[in-house]
């Protein structure tokens, strides 16, 4: 692990020895815009917008419905999904791409709970993202079960009592905390929940494409993700569901639509799924997004994860190590200890966290506000360089020192904060 | 209703004469292509390349996260529903747009059988399209419900035997049968369906845009479509559902996404619905595609659907009259009565129905087919021209009465056949 840089000097240097360099000339980033929210959504791939022009003008236009045959719409979820599987450490033929991530996570939740027969409870992380919650109350509810809220590192509070652990049907949490960025240790996790007989999700949004991911290896029974973030899939791009191959011949999953059927074709009155990961197709997906994702994989195209993460470790590195010696007005919520982050820093100002967010904004250094007092910034290496970083720093430094952050307009706020 | 045009002068003479003959201009349909096949993916229309273009180039790549607010991200379902709620017939805030049909449909049965709680008894079309009937079949799982298969036209044979009649919770139908093209008594099955003290949902995925429809009027209580057919959304468009305002306050929908909640970006740990109908609301939906589909109801701007209609039922009675007159091998299915038929003509051969699609595709004229014996005919009052259906008739007969469609190259199945 290199030393965090500290100074822009230091921070060009490491621009010159960076192997990714060459990565942010597949993105179309703009002039000036030192962007920290690709963990939000990510730039655009340079590649995507004449992918997507083609599909509109030729494989719709033109082709029109001779396209699902001609043009491959009706492989691309199942070869989107593979891409995104070999991110995540997925063998082909257990990753799908389609729907939101909310609908894959419902999917997933009572597609494992039917696994386990029996078992009435499931375990969601209190601090998860909204979703992952609502979704797990609204299963809970449906399939009459108990849920219970627990933080993966406190998952041995449930799992260490016999009684509850031999009801736990499932559990699922995200591999990163979305507002702190703690990455948590899911191959320990998975053994623990395995351990006790019960089946492991891991919602990958907020890893997949920075964090090197082992679903295979590490033996998650399914994950979810969207691909708006690190996978820069463009906004709403939609989202995708992993479900290990040993679990295929017995998945019921609940959102039975035509695509997913054994003979779609057939057009049967009732359902019975196709085999192997097409039993998790829904409905039609959206397939002018799903280019546009498509697209934006190649960015990935001979990239080494591994390379990919030890950037990112670098960069976050630099940022704690500039909050320690230049900031402080802020904690650095996010995990020291780079076994434990994620691809995002998130800073918890003791006032004024979205002020400093908007007064960012104004001087061109994007990143996001979290409720309520979190500027949480993401960290994309294949688009960001060091000295990008450093200058956003800067500005941050600026706007604390100067206090420019307390200008009333700073504290409007629009209908998405 | 004007004479069926019986002749190509005939045609040229109604194309003459034709009020929509400009809104042609608005698409870009492939010079030469006979397109009867907008029933399944609609023809492109002409303002929607450079509208997606722009929320690539400009929101998506220039204005990136601040898109949500600036360019209108956030409010899209909202917006875009409204404008499909204005063609079948209801007042704003009912209708919103995101997710593909399957979801939706999803949504409304779990939401209507919440609101009949006693009642035990889902009914569906036993024709109807497939996800219509696994959707069915999973939420009839789901809530322990028992699934009765009716046609509307029989409806009564359910809701005439009291005992049964009680316990129906809803009844979910298609406007139009997607193969046969039957347009059901919606205003009539509605009444019925109320009068038993159960609510009703209609599937428009074959009505709108086509077939004027009125769900505030005849009191439906959901209803849900896709906008890939004859709204001219683009491959995999997102879907729509409509709830009827007075059921908002108490609709509990299955598919909890963030977007949904009350305060969104409160990120509370648990769901709480928001008002009106963004409680329907689920994930991040995909901007991309649904920016596609906002640019293609453009089309229907100052159009009235009265006059669409009209000419909707000239063309498919022209192919009716046509039929009778010059098609000895094909038998018409879809209702001769125009207030019976929807927007498509389904023609039933006594042989080679697959091969003879498959023959008309080599000649230019698109169709599809529907197992085992249905070549189906869509027509889009929008685009198509008297004469377009007139040669594509021609083309027919001369395929027929060839035996052209006979040669071995049209028997070869694709994936998507």
């Amino acid at each position: 692990m290199p030393e965090p840089v500290l100074s822009r000097t230091a921070a060009l240097d490491a621009d010159a020895h960076d192997p990714l360099a060459g990565v942010r000339n597949r993105f179309r980033v703009p002039d000036g815009l030192l962007y920290l929210d690709g963990n939000s959504l990510g730039a655009l791939p340079a590649a995507v917008p004449a992918v997507v022009a083609d599909a509109v003008g030729r494989e719709w236009g033109r082709d029109l419905i001779g396209s699902w045959n001609d043009n491959g719409w009706w492989t691309l979820p199942a070869r989107v999904g593979d891409r995104i599987g070999a991110l995540i450490g997925a063998d082909p033929g257990q990753t799908l791409c389609g729907d939101s991530t909310t609908i894959q996570l419902f999917q997933v939740l009572v597609g494992l709970v039917r696994l386990r027969p029996g078992r009435t409870t499931i375990v969601t992380d209190g601090a998860n993202f909204p979703t992952d919650q609502y979704v797990a109350e609204s299963v809970a509810k449906l399939l009459g079960l108990r849920l219970v809220r627990v933080s993966p590192a406190d998952v041995d509070t449930v799992l260490g009592d016999t009684a509850l652990a031999d009801d736990v049907a499932c559990c699922a949490f995200s591999a990163v905390d979305y507002r702190t960025g703690e990455l948590w240790d899911a191959p320990g996790i998975t053994r623990r929940v395995h351990a006790a007989g019960a089946l492991m999700s891991w919602d990958l949004a907020h890893a997949a494409g920075a964090v090197p991911f082992a679903v295979d290896e590490i033996g998650a029974d399914a994950a979810v993700g969207c691909s708006y973030k690190y996978l820069n899939g463009g906004p709403g791009a939609p989202g995708w569901i992993y479900v290990a191959a040993r679990h295929h011949a017995g998945l019921d999953l609940p959102l039975t639509g035509w695509q997913g059927h054994a003979e779609p074709f057939a057009l049967a009155p009732s359902y019975a799924p196709a085999g192997g990961i097409e039993r998790a197709r829904i409905g039609t997906p959206p397939v002018l997004s799903m280019r546009a994702l498509d697209a934006a994989l190649d960015v990935f195209d001979g990239l080494d994860l591994q390379t990919v993460r030890a950037k990112s470790l670098q960069l976050t590195g630099a940022v704690i190590a500039y909050a320690d010696a230049f900031l402080p007005q802020v904690e650095v919520v996010t995990p020291r200890d780079p076994a434990r982050r994620g691809s995002q820093v998130a800073l918890r100002l003791t006032e004024g966290a979205f002020e400093v967010t908007q007064a960012l904004i104004a001087r061109g250094v994007v990143g996001d506000f979290r409720d309520p007092d979190v500027l949480r910034l993401g960290f994309t290496p294949l688009y960001l360089r060091h000295v990008d970083v450093w200058d956003a720093l800067e500005i941050l430094r600026d706007v604390l020192e100067t206090g420019s952050w307390r200008d009333p307009r700073y504290a409007e706020r629009g209908a998405v904060t």
